[in-house]
Formats: structure tokens, sequence, C-alpha cells
């Protein structure tokens, strides 16, 4: 598929998501190139009348976008909720449970998601997997303890390696974090392993979403969309 | 009791402290008004020869006190692990688990602690207690999800307030985070709240510290000292 079919196919899945929207709703945004063809779409919607309750996101690439296309995007402190967010994702498993962070801003993300009614990923086919894997699990640690931290991880056998910049040093998250990435692939019992995630002095959010998103909109190859929803 | 007498008490708790350290220690130290003493013991014992293998500490007073008697502090980073942490505690029961963090630094205190072999911690007798509770739990979140965690608290029955400054404005941490401090009293199942508040998104750490003091040092106001051992 050429990289012009492509971008059909992602725009034709942003315009799916896009109108799921309606007026009067409090917006999440995630990041992402389907989300970029997501917000252009939104933009549109806006012109033919679209007013929203309130729009937050998770990066400022999309708040630059929104903004330039005359929306006034907000912090997730002004509303009590958000009722829909729509977001990108590395993978997704038949459950809808998902692996983010890819980009680095999956703490954000997270907090973001969780704080939504609803939440709607657009993927290509590519992300979609049985089980989740195939994708490295980000890990946001505080660098306190990072060196522990990462020496845990592989006495646990989690196939740690810090993530790095193109030019060699530690990336550093927007919260000034370091991020571990875990090469285990395919992932085994992502709810134990979030568990142990979670209860791990030091790490301050994974990549494992479980339980998060309701509706999965998947950009297939032979040019079809398919919408699946939680059971 | 007077102050005189209590910081006496207090002087003798940490000098108590002070003679389990050896030459060649990797040390964590703690912040508080008996860490201070404890500090001041230690400056003493470097000046009979006492050279530890590296110092680490979790607040900038510590750090300035330790410099101005000579120590190198330096960073967790720079070691595998502490062999001995000396610290405070808000609450210490029977079981030797604590609540930690009445000084906003418990993200730190939590990190150097869980990667120290030992945790002493000195206390005076009004800070031990039969089962958790009598001190408000402090709990370090994230700002961008502040406002929603702080309400599904209160929807948990968690009495929350938010930590504010003698200016009445929010307190904010090290990390740039705010403190959730949870007025429930007594503290019921202390592990059960603790896995619920590290899986909670948003939640960077809290101040329950459970299994990881060994020794508590106890300055009773009957002018003993008391040494308890985890069982």
């Amino acid at each position: 598929m050429s990289e012009v079919d492509q971008n059909t196919m992602k725009e034709k899945a942003a315009q799916r998501a896009a109108d799921t929207v309606w007026s009067g709703m409090r917006l999440g945004v995630g990041t992402g190139s389907t989300v970029k063809f997501f917000i252009d779409a939104l933009g549109k919607r806006r012109k033919e009348g679209l007013a929203l309750g309130a729009v937050v996101t998770t990066s400022d690439r999309s708040r630059q976008q929104l903004e330039s296309l005359g929306f006034t995007v907000g912090e997730l402190s002004d509303v009590e909720h958000l009722d829909l967010t729509i977001d990108g994702a590395d993978r997704v498993d038949s459950h809808l449970d998902g692996i983010k962070g890819g980009g680095g801003a999956l703490t954000m993300e997270k907090n973001v998601a969780v704080h939504s009614l609803h939440n709607t990923w657009i993927v290509d086919e590519s992300k979609v997997v049985d089980h989740l894997g195939g994708f490295p699990l980000p890990v946001e640690v505080l660098p306190i303890s990072a060196k522990q931290v990462f020496n845990q991880f592989a006495d646990e056998g989690l196939l740690p390696r810090f993530r790095t910049t193109d030019t060699n040093e530690r990336y550093v998250t927007h919260y000034g974090n370091f991020i571990i990435d875990l090469y285990i692939d395919p992932l085994p019992a992502p709810r134990g392993l979030a568990s142990y995630l979670d209860s791990t002095v030091g790490v301050v959010e994974h990549g494992l979403f479980l339980g998060i998103c309701d509706t999965v909109i998947i950009a297939h190859e032979d040019n079809t969309i398919e919408i699946k929803k939680r059971q």
C-alpha cells in the first residue's frame, strides 16, 4: 500500500471518528498521524457549526493544530470529566486493551483517557493483534531511581532498554522523567504486569491501557473501515 | 516534657542510630528534627575517622547540613543500592509499617528507602501507634488530573484535602506535583489501600511505607530509648 493510499485510509477512519462528535461534547484529543487527520476533519465540522463544550489535548502539536483551526483548548481541570477522547494506539488486542506511549506522552494520555466516559482509538490494521505484543511497552520512571528500577526490570526478565534520542541521550518526558521500554513479546498476563508496574516505586505510569478503550476504528489495507466495540 | 528534654531525647536516639553506621557503608539520610541530630552525631563520628562509602539524602536541608560537616553527598544513581537509610516517620505501627510524607518529600524518601537494604526510623513515642492512623495520609498527585483524583478519593470516602501553604496556595512538591492528604483515621487495611492508590492513574506516590522499615529507635518520654526490630 502506497503512502498516498495509507493516508487516504487514515483520513477515511479519521472522518468516521469525527462523525461521532456532537456539539456540546467535552472532547479529549490525542496525538499521532491519524489524529492529525481527525483534527482536520473536526475543523471542517466546526465550520459547519459544531460547537464543542470543551477540548483538552495530550500534546503541544495537537494543541497548535486545534488552535489554528479556531478551537479553544482547555485543561482537564476545567471540566468534571470528558465525554469522549479520540486517540491512536500502538497496539490493540481483541479485548480492546492496548499499548500506548510510542510517542512518549503515555502519562498525559492515560490521565486524559481514564477521565473520559468513552475512548475511541483510530488505528490502521498493522496495530491490531490477537494478544498484546509486537511493540515495546513504555514505562515512565523517575530519574532518581531509574537505574535501580532498570536493574529490577532486568532481573524480572522484562528486557528493559532506556529510550534514547537521535543524539543518543536519554529521552526526557514532558514531566522530566525517563522512559524504559520493555521488549517482552508477547506480553504475558497484561493485568498482572500492570499491577506489578503500578506497585513498583519509581514508576510514574506505563503504557498498558487496559479496559479503557471502548471503540476502535480500524483502517484496513483492503480499503475498508471496521468499527469494533467492547463487548 | 519540655522542649529541652525532648531535644535531649531526640539527640540520644539520634546518637544510637549513628552508632549503627560503619565505615564503607552506603548511607541514606532522611529529613526531620531528629535526623538533624543524627547528622550532627554522624559529623562527630566522621571526625573520629568514619569514612562512608556513599551518602545520599532526601532533602536539600539535610544535604546542606551533611556538606557543612564535610560529607560528599551523591545521588542514588551513583550506587547499586544503599546499605542503610536513617529517616524519621510520622507514624509507625506494631508491624513497623508507617506513614511518611508530612514534610512533603514522600516520593524521594520512598525511592531512597526501597533501594536500601536496611531502613531505620528514629521517632519519639508520640509517633508510635498500634494501628496506622492519627495522621493524614499524604498522596502525591499529578496536577493534570488532580481535580478528578480528588473527587474520586472523596467518592471513595477517603476524606481528601489538598495540602496548602501558609499563604493558602496549593503546596507544590519537588517534582512539581500536588499533595492530597487523606484524613481517614484509623487507616483500614493499609495494604489494600496502598494497592488502590498504586493503581490510581495520576498518583505518583503515597505515604504508606509498608514492609520497608526493619528497625525503629523510639525515644520515650520516660527518658529511655527502645529499639524495635521487625519480627
